[in-house]
């Protein structure tokens, strides 16, 4: 029996992808192993975006999902998400240590005391890493510079019962680097590119203007000017019936990033940047909980999208 | 002018690697932005392995590096290697607290006391997810269960300035679970079929007897025990003069893990488990070593084996 998307709550869509194998549960809120039919969905879509891309030559790079944490200092991620981020610690004692560590932890103790902070955070958001090693450069090129991601792992520390707000998911992200106009250009011109490749998979997307979830009060006003200034556009899908889901974002980060490492275009003044992002896992989900859990029987104009080679 | 391999040490390699884009330095040790042309590589070798499989009928499942505490503690992580272990942490203040954390963050004083533990580390091996995950569904069905888990990023704590030592890197790993057996018998026959994968590639590599850096003195007599028991394999490859690298391991658990999850086969005996993995990034610096930095100009045997359909 078919559920539709739009009667599915998210603890019913949860429970049906915990039974069919497409998620398999780990005990912990928002960590989930994904079963094969998933990840070959997944792949599809990242290779899908690939194919549709609107970037003339963009350079590729990829990041592990750890960032220095003087990064994350210096980007003011703490100040404006405290709660959402990530941090490394471990273990640096003696023997002795070891032994009462063992043993806090066979106890079922806190042994939080014995571990000590590293000098790594888990990477919140895909385009981080890229500002600071474009900037190592020096002056952008003529033309400024396209910079393709790749599917990277990011982390957020939001654990939750919906399965589409995982703890760490893939985001399908890209960054543009160079002149204002152009690096905003770029960022609309995928914000209407991403529509029509949700289209194209029959998920109905709208871009809407969005904003950060900022911490706390003094958060609010920076949501309010993130809206007014229109930095941030989310592509919202229906997944389940609690609430739309942001399936991707296009964010103009105006000199933000550049004012921090000192990315400057050629001819001295500063860079401006932004970057788009599809959250790779929740695509994967609005088309399950669109055209149903089992691809053999999505209708075949879906199908053709993402497997142009079956046939 | 091409450098030996055999006559490279680490640093300089790690100069070559950042001098030709193929490493992009993030000012942590270990940590790395990769180039595109690494990224073509390590996908090449990766999706060898998987063309040249002997799994007969395994399944698919893919993890996020994140694993529950409790699975860590469960396991015996923390007893055998407290010191690579990495947990994640996060900030649970108000707003007080955070202007507190935003404050030492700006001025560069230590903001740990502000960081509370989560209930999830980082995977430290790609194979640990599968154990629970299996035992949950019940006894094995007849001839056991093979896990093929793709390529997953794990982590160790263990910053160094050899490139071939990461904070994060991919293991192509599998998991064969089932009689004792069969499960060494397949152990062993993937140890021999990784040694014709590298020498395909051109690489030389053997196959020696190996244990793991169990912390301590304890650890000592563990790793004595390990070795009787002929439990542990790697495939040792040299990347720099300074020492010869594993780039791959095979291990047999015997009834390490189903001890800890009740894994029982169908017959209601505990069942053995082993597993397989693949170092990506390590395999990708011995190509690089071997056949020098410029994949275009390695030899035609190589390049046919990693791209075949490049013709």
């Amino acid at each position: 029996m078919a559920v539709r998307a739009s009667r599915r709550d998210r603890s019913a869509f949860l429970a049906e992808l915990v039974a069919s194998g497409l998620f398999v549960p780990s005990g912990v809120d928002g960590v989930y192993g994904r079963g094969g039919r998933f990840e070959e969905i997944r792949s599809a879509v990242e290779e899908l975006i690939t194919r549709r891309t609107i970037n003339v030559d963009a350079e590729r790079l990829a990041f592990p999902p750890l960032l220095p944490k003087r990064q994350l200092e210096r980007i003011g991620y703490l100040s404006s998400f405290p709660h959402l981020a990530g941090t490394v610690f471990s273990f640096e004692g003696d023997e002795a240590d070891a032994a009462e560590l063992e043993r806090r932890a066979g106890a079922g103790e806190d042994w939080s005391g014995l571990q000590t902070q590293t000098s790594v955070v888990l990477v919140p958001a895909a385009c981080y890493p890229v500002y600071p090693a474009v900037a190592a450069r020096g002056p952008l090129p003529q033309g400024g510079v396209t910079i393709d991601l790749g599917g990277s792992y990011v982390f957020r520390n939001e654990p939750s019962q919906d399965p589409a707000r995982l703890q760490m998911f893939h985001q399908r992200e890209m960054v543009r680097l160079g002149e204002p106009d152009v690096v905003r250009g770029w960022r609309d011109a995928w914000a209407r590119q991403a529509v029509e490749i949700l289209r194209g998979l029959g998920v109905e997307a709208t871009a809407d203007l969005a904003s950060d979830p900022f911490f706390g009060r003094t958060g609010k006003m920076l949501a309010r000017s993130q809206r007014s200034q229109e930095l941030k556009f989310e592509l919202v899908v229906s997944i389940t019936v609690d609430e739309p889901t942001a399936c991707a974002s296009f964010n103009y980060h105006r000199e933000h990033f550049s004012s921090v490492f000192d990315l400057r275009q050629l001819n001295g003044e500063q860079a401006h940047t932004a970057c788009v992002g599809f959250g790779l896992e929740r695509i994967t989900l609005a088309l399950l909980a669109r055209h149903g859990l089992d691809p053999y029987v999505w209708p075949s104009d879906v199908t053709s999208e993402l497997w142009p080679g079956r046939g």
